[in-house]
């Protein structure tokens, strides 16, 4: 079961004009950064977030009783982002422990934030049944076809901007963001996983077989930290042969500052885990291979960069 | 007396390679931000150091003795940057009071540092000295005319990647940036310069009829605290008609919290000048008008953003 190149087809003609396209700059020869940090919220999950909620109003399933969501990162400001767009209301299941900060930032797009359980997993078992409870439409983080469409519609973009191409370096998390890409691309180039050795996810689920939950930890954890790959990433890494490289947490503070004084921009951690990589040699491009770096996110505080 | 737009179609060709190309993106219907904090050192003016230098040298001017140059800020360090890439030495003038981590970004460019003097204009007397003892070739800040045609080089990119557009909102100093970028533009759309109440230097150029020399102060100084205008400037705001907007401090400062947290840019003060200008309201497009605001430094401290 994968997304095909048609949903993302599908997926980039219905979120046109809701997300910013995202510009790419060429920084040196043979190597191009994805400007996604400049989503609206400051992260790709808008695409998915979009997607999901346009595609279930086409069909009748987005009502009044709005959406539900369990993030309070980068898909939980997506979601509560896209529900205040189109009108509708959001409710964000979130674990108590969620610092005060980032419950401030879903208030200010207006969404009801409920805080509740230790961990995400309970705060999700919570949305599932206030979902089940009110008729709301659930919107997962990662793991459903349109939101898996939808974050493919930046490998669609890569298409049309960053002429050609050989390799795609992507951040994974739950996997939404690298299964998107690799359906986009499809033959065009090869997409690469990169993850924290503290939150392997992908590279669990190779190892295994299949997604399998594991532990997860370290600097990048608040947006790369799901428990397991969601399984439309595994089928997607499957079919598109994707592997994982793992950096350390050198490598992902080191490749955020460089990002920070080489190129000016200032990102989360999480989306400085592909350019840690390139920049830490544990990718190694061939003589003459162009490759693509996706900076995912800027959800930061930017004090920790001076 | 100004520069030509062939001059800056030449420069172009000339600097081709060495500076980046950066993107632009489009944030709303109407507004397109040109992403020029994006450039090699965190600000545009690589691009007039690079046209200067490789003019000196196409004509044998430039030789062993380097550069010199006065100026501590993106000047200073976009001189550093490209004799290093020539591989000339480049000595630096600022005056005592330029605080250290200033230096420090010099040095780490291979720049020889020398403090002198209690302002600007005693350091840019003792560069002109050493260029005058040693033969080394003088970059001035904004008014030469390859340093002029240089910038102007953003102005072609823009003719290429924004589509069509109505108008340019500009931050002004001494005028290099804005001069090239109106004379790129020519007939293409109206450039507007936009200034800090508290350093009006074209402002007060265009009141009296020629530059003139008077106070500079507030939080964009560093950036935009030329004393007067230059003369090319002068030239070129008179020939494309380019007006001014003042902007307070409060403005700038609130431009820069957005440039942040709506579209993830850490720019700094004097970065956030022609923005101020689109969100105070000084400047209000008509219906429909296409504005593009260029973004032009990240010279900044972030944590002076959270
Ligand atoms: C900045 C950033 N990068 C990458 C990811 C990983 O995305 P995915 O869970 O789709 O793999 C996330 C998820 O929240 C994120 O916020
Ligand atoms: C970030 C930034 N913006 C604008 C300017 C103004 O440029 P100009 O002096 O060419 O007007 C400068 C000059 O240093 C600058 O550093």
């Amino acid at each position: 079961m994968t997304v095909s190149g048609d949903e993302v087809r599908a997926a980039a003609e219905r979120i046109a004009g809701r997300v910013r396209r995202t510009p790419v700059i060429q920084v040196a020869p043979g190597l191009t950064l994805k400007l996604e940090l400049l989503q609206h919220t400051g992260s790709f999950k808008p695409r998915g977030a979009f997607n999901r909620l346009l595609s279930a109003k086409e069909k009748g399933e987005l009502t009044g009783q709005g959406i539900v969501a369990a993030s309070g990162g980068n898909a939980g400001l997506a979601a509560a982002y896209a529900a205040r767009e189109l009108g509708v209301p959001a409710r964000i299941f979130v674990p108590v422990t969620t610092p005060a900060p980032k419950v401030a930032k879903l208030h200010l797009l207006d969404a009801e934030v409920i805080q509740v359980g230790n961990e995400y997993a309970e705060a999700y078992q919570v949305a599932l049944e206030a979902r089940d409870a009110s008729g709301a439409l659930l919107l997962h983080a990662y793991d459903q076809p349109e939101v898996v469409a939808g974050q493919g519609t930046l490998g669609l973009e890569l298409l049309e901007q960053a002429g050609m191409f050989d390799t795609v370096l992507v951040a994974v998390g739950g996997g939404g963001l690298i299964a998107g890409i690799a359906t986009a691309l499809g033959d065009n180039a090869q997409v690469v996983g990169v993850e924290p050795e503290l939150a392997p996810t992908l590279h669990r689920a190779l190892a295994a077989g299949q997604p399998i939950d594991g532990p997860v930890g370290g600097i990048a954890a608040d947006s790369l930290g799901a428990r397991r790959l969601g399984d439309l990433a595994f089928a997607a890494a499957r079919e598109y042969a994707v592997p994982s490289l793992l950096v350390d947490e050198d490598a992902i503070v080191a490749a955020r500052n460089e990002l920070w004084h080489q190129y000016h921009l200032a990102v989360e951690h999480g989306a400085a885990v592909a350019y840690a990589a390139l920049a830490s040699g544990v990718y190694q491009p061939a003589g003459g291979e162009r490759v693509v770096v996706v900076v995912c996110g800027a959800n930061t505080d930017p004090s920790t960069l001076s």
